[in-house]
């Protein structure tokens, strides 16, 4: 079957690195979904104010999956970050993204819809954890009686929900991270960046976001920010 | 992006009409989910007992969705059923087949996976509104700390929820639609499988469950079984 992205996502991931290996952790984060030509009909979005939450279908093409579905460069066991890095789990038994056909699949939080002329609607949200440029297959209503199961349990990843960091900024903030985009910042860096296999306090680690290069330690249970540099254009 | 089929799914409905329409409602429907060869080794599914419940991501082909995706055969809008059929809403707004890109989504509930010699990991799962044969592109672990948000809030669907038919049986059951099957199909039945914009109280519909034919009337807000007649091989 072949399918054609009908939108891709903006936002302050500009690299896979620093993106939450959970979904529905990067509450904060706000993203744009600006659809490809073709699919800027407003009338396709009639109703969908109706909604608080959607859910979007898209590629991890960009996050360092395998890059050819089907011929054998899935993984049928995959080690979660969050359980060490050591233990191997089944893929279908994880969100993993070494998956046979490369669908990744987010519930974000509904912020606007707005008619432009240029670009057609577009869709503001919170919560999408993919990277700057991610292509986008569907877009569905979150329905709460069919997609919320109030019932339903987990094993390992629940373990795993609320640990998180101390976030601590040693340095001024500059003025462009502040607001929302800092709040997303400190949300994600609370969420541990790191391979889940590292833990060496002395390590600088860095990531893009947004139009600054964010550095950083972990020792123990804090992450230290020790640098943010804007990156020149 | 070319997905392939990692799956088909197998249970009583043989054909489009009498599926429900809206996804989270055929509880009681059991199915099994066979994979294709290539996708068969036990270790795939490691560990996916410890989650109550699954995803499936799946192909509208088989359920009268436009058979080009891309190529202009989406609506842009569509008239849900359970609005009356008269009201046009945006594709996006809804879960209708006649999307951009045929694809379904559905939580279902995990019964068991066994492995067998001969067709590997069999899933049994109940509550998958799917048709018999339905190609799976994708299973993934239901987490509900992501998945169920719990404060999401739709619009039009929510209103059609709890509305159910009463079901009166004026036949005797054969054996072979006793214990689980009766269930299942006296739910698809007090779910109305009648088009949406029909309402003619002198008409038998008809519809292949498994293998029989069942004929009901619906009059007012009860449905009667009129015959239920085993389908000669």
């Amino acid at each position: 079957m072949e399918i054609r992205p009908i939108a891709h996502i903006h936002n302050d991931f500009k690299e896979k690195f620093g993106l939450p290996r959970q979904s529905g952790m990067a509450r904060h984060l706000i993203s744009e979904i600006v659809m490809e030509e073709g699919y800027r009909q407003p009338d396709a979005f009639r109703g969908i104010e109706n909604f608080s939450h959607l859910w979007l279908i898209w590629e991890f093409d960009a996050m360092g999956a395998a890059k050819n579905p089907g011929e054998g460069r899935w993984s049928a066991t995959v080690r979660p970050p969050k359980l060490g890095g050591n233990e191997r789990v089944g893929v279908f038994a994880t969100r993993s993204p070494n998956r046979p056909n490369r669908l990744g699949m987010t519930v974000v939080k509904l912020m606007s819809c707005e008619m432009t002329a240029e670009r057609g609607p577009i869709l503001k949200v919170a919560g999408a954890d993919m990277k700057d440029g991610t292509a986008i297959y569907d877009i569905k209503p979150y329905v709460p009686f069919a997609d919320c199961v109030t019932d339903a349990t987990e094993g390992f990843t629940y373990a795993h929900k609320d640990e998180r960091l101390e976030v601590v900024f040693n340095i001024p903030m500059p003025k462009e991270l502040s607001g929302q985009k800092f709040f997303a910042l400190k949300e994600i860096l609370a969420l541990d960046p790191r391979p889940g296999y590292q833990d060496d306090p002395d390590r600088v680690y860095a990531f893009t976001y947004g139009e600054h290069t964010i550095r950083f330690k972990v020792s123990e249970d804090k992450l230290i920010v020790t640098d943010i540099e804007e990156i020149k254009k």
